[in-house]
């Protein structure tokens, strides 16, 4: 599981939209000094997702805060579960909560939701991978949660894969000339993959030279087919409509990759809760 | 409905993470200089929000595309309703399809998860409201979506508006004396509201002043109770735990304030596609 | 008096502002490595704010010099007083020297005025205010002056208040219909206070059910009946042409809230001083 | 009179500052697409300047307002004259309306300060110098309100000229030998100017090879010594305790540059009002 | 040849770094409002590489420029051509004149030398390649510039291919280790290339299913030995003191990939100017 | 030799130009946790310019790494030469590795060629200046690569110094007008330099008080001359076509400063190697 090598800005800006000029509550409420310890519980079950974020949410806020973390991410969380706890500044502690929990929530939720597709394949040599539909401006984050799920990655963007998909196809005016293209013109570091519809096309996209296919939409006897005729020659992904209901049939036609949007897209967050269990002045 | 006064930045910052140093694709793939006419179609059924943003997306990728909208924002759309259509670069539409499509597809779920909320209280004096929980990054346009979705706002941040919340009561040693001391201290211009598990703390809310209270995790009865001891003189907001399946019941109790973290933290994507239709050389 | 969170990105450009590529000056005259001492020292009599930020102005520009404060923000200070000392590299401290003083006696002047104004309410109910009148860039410290010369705080900005003034009374076509309005409309976290110029729209004012009145350019007999109007229902505000000479009349009239423009767009620097006291190759 | 090319960023930090999440007023109470015509209008007598600056805060707020500007900056204007107008967006027009009279106030403050000390120096060669004791952000805007006012520009920072001040003597141990390492280190495009105290060292200055002197508090009499030993080879700087009652005196002495801190760190702001005269839904 | 989609913000730091405050040159010499017509003009012999760049310079400076050009980026050009005119504001072409030219000639330089390199391998199947070694903060132009020089493009950064270098193979212990590690980790978009330095390794690489093996430092004879037993099968790339004396050899080996590191980290300005024609008030 | 203030910025945007979303090579074949030992040696002759630039990149992309420097900037260096060592994270320093290299290379490229120059002019009394035909965004680490070569600095940028170009003489009609108007205007703090290209010119600029004189494309006859006319009183500078095969010749003349634009912006990389020595899982 890679974190991002740098994730300080995207908290900074959290930070910026919640608190903006001040907790005015806090700073009315809770004297200056006031030190304060809290702990770090899950509500649901779940996979953890997000602890050294959920940190650092903390340490912009004050790099004074005392951390423990006892659960690590990609562990599997139950309520009541003890996840962590911060000691220090009151206010700090109070400012910065809302905006750490906003992150611990929604990557736990998406490394639970990740986990659940995972384990609808299991026993097959399917893999579950994240897709580019993720929420702007998180995604090198999101990709990370989904790791700690238990899935693997696509491209992180549009410089780091070639993936003709059906527009491409279009404007090219077929499979075989997009795919001519693209390999004529694209850095030899790139593999090129090319989406297909139709057992036809697939065939065309294998005769072209494609790196990996990626096939949409496909039900389970044309995928079996599919399969078949790829023959673990290139890599196989497969999308489109996957369910947790049918992602294991999917999963049973072959060493499949299985792109799926709603693992960053929707899932629910996971709730988890922060709650100061002693103060002192 | 409310959209904000700027959010070129978090676009940019959105194509950035998902263009990156540029669309390898369909450079190697689309001719410099073709056309294309593209259609935004909904996929599901839904409430339509953020076009403005979508659009937007579009333009600083590329100011020169030409883009006609058919549905507005807060309106409801069903599959196969045609959205939008956007003409142009064809290289343009294609590097900002995924990254419009993504902002377009969280706010109108969260617009179509709050309507679903507000209708399960049709007919009642109650409202839903947004909360501090949303994703990070994101705050104002998912408060504008849930406007969009006919809910209301609460707090936008931790300045504009004073919120005594359970563990600022346990430090400052109970309700009376956290209200005493936000009453002093903060500006003249903000309400002090103060939450409460109790109908005990509720009394001794509005006897110490409070300008609207918050009762958490209140049963049915209880919250009967507290809308007869309010009586109309400040504002009772209830949360916690609040669901579709619940949500109408708890509107039936009175003129109460609902705010709903789920609304903005885990609404599910609402499906809507991009297609190309035609292109021209 | 609270200090905003974080002050460092306007010290940075106030120091690359003034230093911009080099203090050409001291890198040609000073030895590099050059070890010095100075110390802070008043000028002139009046209250001291800044410290934090003048401390933190020589931080950022070198963050082994070696600070001891001895006058605390809110002090009165007087000519010859020792306010602090820096003690390290002299290059460092005295290509930091100006900008460390612009916002030191900025402040500081702020302060100084701020005082005066409550002195010349002493005995009386009234508190003086600041207002949005301040200079771009340097709200946040302004305020925080403000407060170590013994003023409150009025809104920050134009999202933590509601303040309907003669503009706004105009365009919706009376006080009665603006309170209506922003009634409806406002998150119920926020109060909602109108600008009047008559005894008649007061009466309005209190009518519609304004949370508090600003009452504007009224002689002293007006606000006696405005004072006993309003009975201590609602805050009651006053503004326009307030000075030094007029501000005690006007506080004897009772529990007012007076807000002051020129204490923050107006106040004259205090002069304070930084001398260099030892030096050491 | 050389407004600095680019000063977009400070007037956007200061409307963020000011407008922060969006202006709950107006848009609660001004009708969404509401129009309005508002003049400006002097409430003082003063130099104008920073019209470009007050207009440049309304197109940034919102590009289609259309303004019409009558006064010039550089002109004396008087209470009740109309220095311009502004048409468009009402709620735009409010939520930029405080920040630009922010902007115009302080420097017309400034021009207005400016000019009467060059008013005070009439019939003499002497010239009005701005310092580097501006307010933080602002220099570039504050020199320009300098230029307005009549006054002339000294360095803009620290690398665009050399003065050796007095704590420089003091650790290079001497003037000859600060004079000497300056000299040999800085670039041949910068002069070098030195500080002194006495004539003594004034005339060490001139031996040394500066190429300019600021001679620093000295009495009238000294100065009139000073003038007759430079005799016009080097320009002359006088500085120290200047006002608006001894610059006459000070600029009868020769043509000396005296520089002035209080014409930016002090001037008060000039009032200007702006007021909605007409509206329409 | 692929522009990046946005290089303002190079050019405003560039711009930024030079003009800084403010032309005080122009400022004094040029009468404000003065036009004036220039000419571009090549002094030297060389390959043509961002006028698109170049014209951004003058655009971003000043937005009313107008500008024509004649030669194209990719196109040769020889002493005395004219390669382009800008007419408009006289001050504004002045203080953008350096910066413009500094780009112009950085990148034709790099041009030049790139088609040099390209020249010495014409009538073979070789290709030029860049590399990583690309001056900090450039890279993306420089990358431009290679291909108008018609050199091809290699990885753009550490995460748009896998390079697998001798540090990795010593780390991993060994080229096979190497290879089955990056391939069970990487995305399925990535093709996987491995560093050899000898032909048992090469024997390797291929052995372990290296997508493409880079040959660093070998001697002729090596290299035809690597064509042979590479077969085609995958890209070979040749590096490692490649210069133009030597280029030619190399390439006549086969359908080698050469990569280059000196034509972005070494290559000579080509010369251009700027020269005023016409000018008026 | 002055290292600029604060170089993080430039260092900043080059890692994130090369790492982008991570190094995914070293991700998946170098452990988490692995350790390394890396040597830095030269592989050509030359000056070393950047050591501590080379060092901030590591400390950046990790502040764990512990650095060992061995030459210092300005000394000479020879092949297989130890210039360093890094020992920490073995992800982290195969990294950071490229961006370090590239700026060490291009900064002790720069060095080598002025050091050239420099000696080229041994025994006479000119001094070698850089120029402002610098690398955009490297302008003050190049000045700096500059002085470690025994060059001098120039104008850092368009505000820090006055220097009236041919096409200002020939916009303002003259040398003599020019000098007039930049002398009026300019602050006493600038020198006011011109450009000539005869002895007439040379006359006309220093009857009109030039501070200093700028001869360009002269050949020696001419320069003698010039030398002779001017007579030490103001500094001679001379510039175009100087070449290490000229310098010489041109630094016989007298004390002259000769500023040559290509040992900046044609300078070669100077090649430097890092290699992993050591590792530890």
């Amino acid at each position: 599981m890679d974190l991002p090598s740098d994730f300080d800005d995207v908290i900074r800006r959290a930070l910026a939209e919640d608190v903006r000029s001040g907790d005015v509550t806090s700073n009315a409420v809770v004297p200056e000094g006031s030190m304060a310890t809290a702990r770090v519980m899950a509500k649901a079950s779940g996979v953890l997702a997000g602890g050294p974020v959920f940190e650092r949410v903390f340490s912009l806020a004050d790099d004074s805060l005392v951390f423990r973390w006892v659960a690590l991410d990609g562990s599997v969380v139950a309520p009541g579960n003890l996840l962590g706890e911060v000691r220090g500044d009151a206010r700090a502690i109070l400012a910065a909560e809302r905006v750490a929990l906003n992150f611990l929530q929604h990557l736990s939720g998406i490394a639970t939701l990740t986990r659940a597709f995972v384990g609808a394949c299991a026993g097959t040599e399917a893999q579950i991978l994240c897709t580019r539909k993720t929420l702007p401006g998180l995604r090198a984050l999101e990709r990370y949660a989904v790791q700690c799920g238990g899935g693997r990655l696509h491209r992180g963007g549009l410089d780091d894969g070639v993936l003709i998909k059906d527009n491409h196809v279009q404007i090219a005016g077929g499979v075989t000339e997009a795919l001519k293209r693209a390999k004529a013109e694209v850095p030899h570091t790139l593999k090129v993959e090319v989406e297909v519809e139709t057992l036809e096309q697939l065939a065309e996209a294998l005769a072209g030279g494609a790196d990996s296919v990626l096939l949409d939409n496909a039900d389970t006897a044309t995928l079996h087919e599919a399969v078949a005729m790829v023959g673990g020659r290139v890599p196989l992904e497969v999308s489109g409509g996957v369910t947790l209901e049918n992602v294991g049939e999917i999963a049973s036609t072959g060493p499949v990759l299985i792109s799926v949007g709603r693992i960053t897209h929707s899932a629910p967050a996971l709730d988890i809760s922060l709650d100061v269990v002693a103060t002192a002045p």
